[in-house]
């Protein structure tokens, strides 16, 4: 086990239950494909560490996951050859060994996640598992007013799903912005690290404010409150995207 | 039969062999579907007809088919209704009155199709069945350059499909396009009517040349040649989308 092989994936997540292996189930999973994949290559149970949990039908665009190995491959073959055994819905976009002490995880410094809402009156047969479809009109320039009261270091209680083991709730958002796409709305948030639910809580909850059931304020109020009674609905998992892992430089 | 009812439908194509209803075998349709969801309302079997057919695993933003009826459900009920029915890959986006003349594909005036490339070099997991993945890189500058040889009323032999049993291989492309989108290149064509495979070997032919197999200049020769081994390989199905059918402005 000398070498730590650090892997970027792409993958569709509308046909997995998230992708933490179930012990208790035999639903697909991310980290269960690819870890059957990578003992195909190397014939021996492997064990990946991932950069996150994702939820059932969430995506991803950039997930980082590692795995120690004595396998002498070259780094950069493992994405084709990973690629090669894995199902077309999840892809390794890149291969790349790290130092020993690079762990998918810990040694993040940050994410971004984006959340895409298709707000039409028409229903969509396209977008289906790739967005949250509102048919209903936001007032976007309210929803963008509330984010202020998001950013910066803050205790997320209220956002945090019910199951969420983390130790502390406080989690530093370093920006959270919304951009229009013709008939998408994206949110943007970055942060040092996410609770469980966090940016569905929190997406579900600006969509209110969009809808005029909750003021701008009202989003400063539910995060005083750290009571997730207070706030919004959980936004679907299907219109969530990981989109990047940040590491220090040399990683 | 008194009431002619318009139909404007979306469509995911990845699950369906095209539009048409094919008498040989079984293969899942878009029109087999939603005939069957239509039989199912009215107990009684219907014809739909189509502003034309899409290939298997072709999309559609704005497909239009029509069907006359007895049936006294209002216009506006027969989207919500067949939509109850049709699987969630298939949605109906308009349903409205029009006038026993109106024919979805005779009356046509227009359609304009768009084409999705996904150019990079990594593999993509999310974008498999919705854009065409190339990940040499391609001289966009060079493909524009190409798109004025393509504009007016031509003989399009050079780009038509070998089982096209058009009577006619004249066409007026009213406007070509290609615009970036970050990653995506999209080829927008708008004409008064297509060839079968037209846009897919029109983009297969651009496709060359910004690879820089064919220059600019080879997309007027090809189209003079009237000769489709000329032309460069047919575009894949799945990163094309249809876009909009258009009618005179009473319909």
């Amino acid at each position: 086990m000398d070498r730590n092989i650090k892997l970027i994936l792409e993958y569709d997540g509308t046909n997995y239950h998230g992708w933490q292996t179930q012990a208790e189930n035999g639903n697909p999973t991310i980290q269960g494909t690819l870890e059957q994949a990578l003992k195909t290559i190397i014939r021996e149970k492997v064990t990946t560490f991932s950069s996150g949990r994702t939820d059932a039908g969430v995506h991803a665009l950039g997930h980082v996951a590692n795995f120690m190995t004595s396998n002498t491959i070259p780094a950069a073959a493992w994405a084709p050859a990973l690629n090669h055994l894995l199902p077309k819905d999840i892809r390794i976009l890149e291969s790349t060994e790290v130092s020993l002490d690079f762990h998918a995880r810990y040694s993040a410094l940050g994410k971004t996640y984006k959340y895409r809402i298709l707000r039409r009156r028409a229903p969509t047969a396209l977008y289906r598992n790739y967005a949250w479809h509102i048919n209903l009109p936001l007032n976007i320039r309210k929803m963008r007013s509330a984010l202020p009261f998001l950013v910066g270091r803050k205790d997320f209680s209220a956002f945090r799903g019910s199951g969420c083991n983390a130790k502390s709730p406080v989690r530093t958002i370093k920006s959270a912005s919304i951009k229009k796409d013709g008939d998408f709305l994206e949110l943007w948030f970055e942060a040092d690290a996410f609770l469980q639910y966090m940016v569905r809580n929190i997406t579900g909850t600006l969509v209110e404010v969009g809808l005029g059931r909750f003021t701008p304020d009202d989003v400063g109020r539910i995060l005083r409150s750290c009571d997730r009674t207070q706030a919004g609905r959980t936004a679907p998992p299907h219109g969530l995207y990981l989109m990047d892992v940040s590491y220090p430089e040399s990683r």
